[in-house]
């Protein structure tokens, strides 16, 4: 085709306005074929009245101090209904391998309800962040004083950083805490070395956070299924993407000395919806973002915590005291289409993890490499997967 | 107080009628101190729409020869909505111990749902049971052949009457089941050696039926808690009632020789309630059985099957298939009273099933005394708590 | 290379021996690519002293007749320690969709322990089988009539195959349970339209039995991991098979009219080792075969029953009851290439199945179809997949 | 009787060398009917190699400034192998109630293993003692910094204190916590308000730290059972002490206003034994553990945290990283003795947490009353339940 000046010039600023809150090329941008349709943010954003902030800590190069860095690490938070509600959501979790520390799910179990934001950093800062929620909200005077049921047990997820990060340094802070959470917002969301995500490794390439959303149609209305990771797990030989075993396409960009190839580290997935799904069947739905972790080559490795939380945004009275609740269920003969969706939108968040993050070093040198996207799109090629 | 012999005789009468269907004194007959207030007939069945129905299999007598006899067993149905309902109830269970068999748990662990009656027999005749709860349904045409993840996965629990009963007889048939299912009804329920209860054994005296209810008042209504038990646990030395070690008081009348008077044989308890409790609050709710088990002395011995489960009748939307069920559900915060209840239910239908067997001999004149009620009362009488 | 007839003969007498039990080609005679190293039998049995029997049920044609036919079922036992054997192994299962049945599981959970065979039926028929296994044991006078916590709650599994087989004509007998349990043998298992699988569908081709083996190579020694499947689930639009998708290739030779082409049906899923893995370690073993299923297209669909045993043969003291008994344990941190090992062992062995199956009409014509390898074939090279 | 000054002074040197440790009265001291036989100091240090430390913080009286106290709180350590080893214990934990936090569950569950302390502190502060724990292994430089399944995922629980101390004041502070750890030791432990058990409540009288063991006579040997809590649970309407109803006979003496006498507050319970027990035969202890909360009246309150904790310290192997480990067991058949020993001394633990503690003020003057002893033991006459 012949294209004139004019028409690329338009196709040109399309393009930057659409990727203009997110100019990062996305898994999609490279055309890597996945199933399904993403919502308009392609981010878990999709489901209204999530909001996510990310509190990025990067600090010093060089040599490992113990407590002065370098620092390559943060948080995210994740509001399911904005970080002004105090009401609570259906919510249920899952470990496909639990080396890894989720604050807050006994009660979810227990109440099938989470009445706190989702905050996620790194292993050894999991209790200063699970305080300073606590401190969040009293500083917000909720509650008078009294326990909540909600806001006393916050969920604190947490991946280990400690091959770019100093960790035994605890550079998250209270306010760093803070500010995740004052920051989170609605639209899109930066992927990427951002927030908890900053210093984590995938499948040996840089990882991060990720997202990515499906719209579900039913008989009996659209929903929106959207999906937040933070990508730390993973061995190199593994690495699948849309069943390409790129893994074995492009087996160098290792990271530096010192760090073993392994099924090792973590990943947390964040999965929400606004279809009205109860506490056992959010179970459902939770347990096959497994399917999506397989997919991209994840297999529970025996050191990786991998450990998945949804919710449901419907049901506005699921936090009701002192009345009966009215609420909506999908029925189970509906849900398949919502297991799929969880999937897709796993298995993307996790190579937009990839593709956003960037070459990273971190203490004592130690270097971590993005996936190379033109390596990545000629293996698709070998393997005749481009769209 | 003087009565006049016409107020004696109208009592007369009047507890006459109460106990028409029921004559056999109950636990509260003999002034036992339980918590809480019954329902009308104390039973499961005061759960509105429950019926429940045994058939009774008591045939030879003397040396066991297997297949010929002496038989003790029977099967006891229980359908949450009437027998001629096929809808769905939300249900879950809990095991304290799980030495023993309930089958169709799989499905309402995943689907939340309970679409079959419960049928209790004994631990060999399971098979028999289960296979002819399915015929019974394909009898009636139900589903036109295809596959119902409702009856097709029906739910039956077993406990182990081989002290009494020639168990490798198989001496169950279709037939009985048909007859338990087709005669189950609402209003009082049998007690002690009946149905799958016939030949069960409870802290080494006679086992078998038991039942009870509780009313439950809160701020936005009043529900009840009913439930059924097949009592077949426990050793004699840990039988408490009523807070008194009855079981360190009444140390004869043990079965006859070949009997361990350990914590073994099993409990399988159906919780019922209307209260709008989803599958998760019944999970809670049936977890809290194991107290009332454990008020009775039973510890979930290694070798007993002590299998709960527990089911909702409100919210009759629950197995909507083609659009979103309207539902309610009781807030977390008013569950409190249900727990009590549920506990204090199970307390009180283990200690009926004991009262209302009788003393029973089996296979090679094996024989198992019921408790004898003027000796319970004397060791009430001793600990002050006589009512 | 000219090769004189006398070489061509041995070839052929090689060949024709190392097939001699299993003519039909499989997966890998296909140059479909599979990770790892499979075993002697690349089946269950490559686990020492484990036993696989089947009693395959094929009678009449034509018009269903409630009772008479067409029968297309059977039933598969698979022996842990052969049938020889009365002992107990670890074990551990789990479910990717709950709609299903297996019994025995409860004592399972609790116990950590498997003392029966396992079983694999259709799903009208699991208490035939059930009991049919107690009856089996009852006939060797094994505990002498007294309760066994090992065959009294043996452990029976299914799939539903009434679009095939006259599922409500109960067609199971006692004695094809006896069958199938007395033929149980080491060495290679039959595939495909045999035992349990007989009527099964898989991906809307035919499906049923399936098998493979991997080879386990650690620093303190060299381990087995086994599975056999009964594969009975899924869509067609799913199906991938070595990251390739094949149902997106072929996307005609669909079961005639009735079958509705959605992620239904189930899959039961055996897994086996040598290795000393105590039962939580076989709850991490088993909760990886979900991958597996998933890397085939599985996604858990909500009719489907996708349910999951492993045991472990070490530890030959696992069943001790009078004494401590000395085991064995695998470090965790030595587990994941066994995690690896079972998912891909279950992919295998599901790719297998449906390879090994052939194209079958059973009830009112109803036609399923085998997947035509040629086309196979030509998916593989298109994706550039074929080793 | 007359005594000599001299027989006296026996006596007194006699009763101050017993009580030297732990001079105040037990539950068994007020002839308290227990069932079972302690160990040598009725605790869980019982348990060979257990060593418990508390740090107690008690700050300050009258109105609440936030920050500034009051503060009645603390910490409590319990390290299952003694402070000085690093290495792990087969675990296993359950809720009857998880409104609460315990951190570390998840890597319990899926390990089988404990490879940190057990904290306990109140609910607010769990972060910064979990963190601490971190800081305390990094601060002794084990695992070079690397990441560590053991101690980067420790175990702290929580219960809530903030009717009696400034809980949003966050008043446990990191040294605080190390103190704890530094200061646990074998031998008698201290009960009451002590510790993380400082400002705690239990069925509306003043609760607290409390423990108690069990010795297990087998055929194969002799074992420890030990238990300790951190009571804070319950309503005073249901408090029952061997069988008696006492929170029926002393109906006063409740909190002062502001406090609701609900089943609400939560108790950790914390099971030991030296017994052989793998992690699924240390999860059917730990459920039994309910059994004892149940006896004292204990029914999991919605808002009520009741999560429980149990370990074995036999198998030195556990921890093997790089070869099999080799391990005893308990059979499954000889169980049953301890399931009694552990409901026996979870029942006692909490019986002792209330005598030993004593009527203490906090913020705004809320005082809450340490259960009187003399009218105890006249409601334990009143039902002849004195020994």
């Amino acid at each position: 085709m012949k294209t004139t000046p004019l028409l690329l010039l338009i196709l040109l600023v399309f393009t930057m306005d659409a990727n203009a809150q997110n100019p990062k090329p996305r898994a999609r941008d490279l055309k890597i074929p996945f199933e399904g349709t993403p919502g308009k943010f392609n981010a878990i954003t999709d489901v209204p009245g999530i909001e996510v902030g990310h509190k990025t800590i990067i600090k010093g190069n060089g040599k490992l101090e113990v407590g002065k860095g370098p620092a390559r690490t943060g948080v995210t938070a994740i509001f399911p209904l904005g970080k002004k509600s105090i009401d609570r959501v259906f919510a249920s979790w899952f470990t496909l391998n639990g080396n890894g520390e989720m604050t807050g799910t006994t009660w979810i179990d227990e109440s099938g309800c989470l009445g706190s934001p989702i905050l996620i950093t790194n292993t050894h800062s999991v209790g200063t962040v699970r305080d300073a929620v606590i401190q969040w909200y009293v500083n917000k005077n909720i509650g008078d004083g009294n326990y909540s049921g909600d806001y006393s047990l916050p969920v604190v997820a947490e991946t280990w950083d400690g091959f770019l990060n100093d960790i035994n340094g605890f550079h998250v802070k209270q306010q760093d805490v803070f500010d995740a959470m004052e920051g989170a917002k609605i639209g899109s969301v930066e992927e990427g070395n951002v927030g908890g995500g900053t210093g984590m490794i995938v499948h040996s390439f840089k990882g991060g956070i990720g997202t990515s959303s499906r719209i579900v149609e039913t008989k009996i209305g659209t929903y929106t299924v959207g999906v937040l990771v933070q990508a730390n797990y993973g061995s190199r030989d593994q690495l699948t993407i849309a069943g390409v075993p790129v893994g074995k396409e492009i087996t160098d960009l290792k990271p530096s000395a010192g760090k073993l190839d392994e099924d090792q580290g973590s990943i947390i997935v964040v999965a929400a919806t606004d279809a009205p799904l109860l506490p056992h069947q959010l179970n459902r739905l939770v347990k096959r973002v497994a399917l999506g972790v397989g997919a991209v080559g994840g297999r529970g490795g025996n050191s990786s915590g991998d450990i998945f939380i949804a919710f449901s945004t419907a049901n506005p009275e699921t936090g009701a005291m002192d009345k009966l609740a009215n609420l909506q269920m999908l029925p189970n003969e509906m849900i398949n289409p919502f297991f799929e969706a969880v999937a897709q939108a796993t298995e993307e968040s996790i190579v937009n993890a990839m593709i956003a993050a960037e070459t990273m070093t971190g203490v004592n040198g130690n270097k971590v490499y993005a996936i190379p996207h033109d390596r990545l799109i000629a293996a698709m090629k070998k393997y005749n997967r481009l769209k």
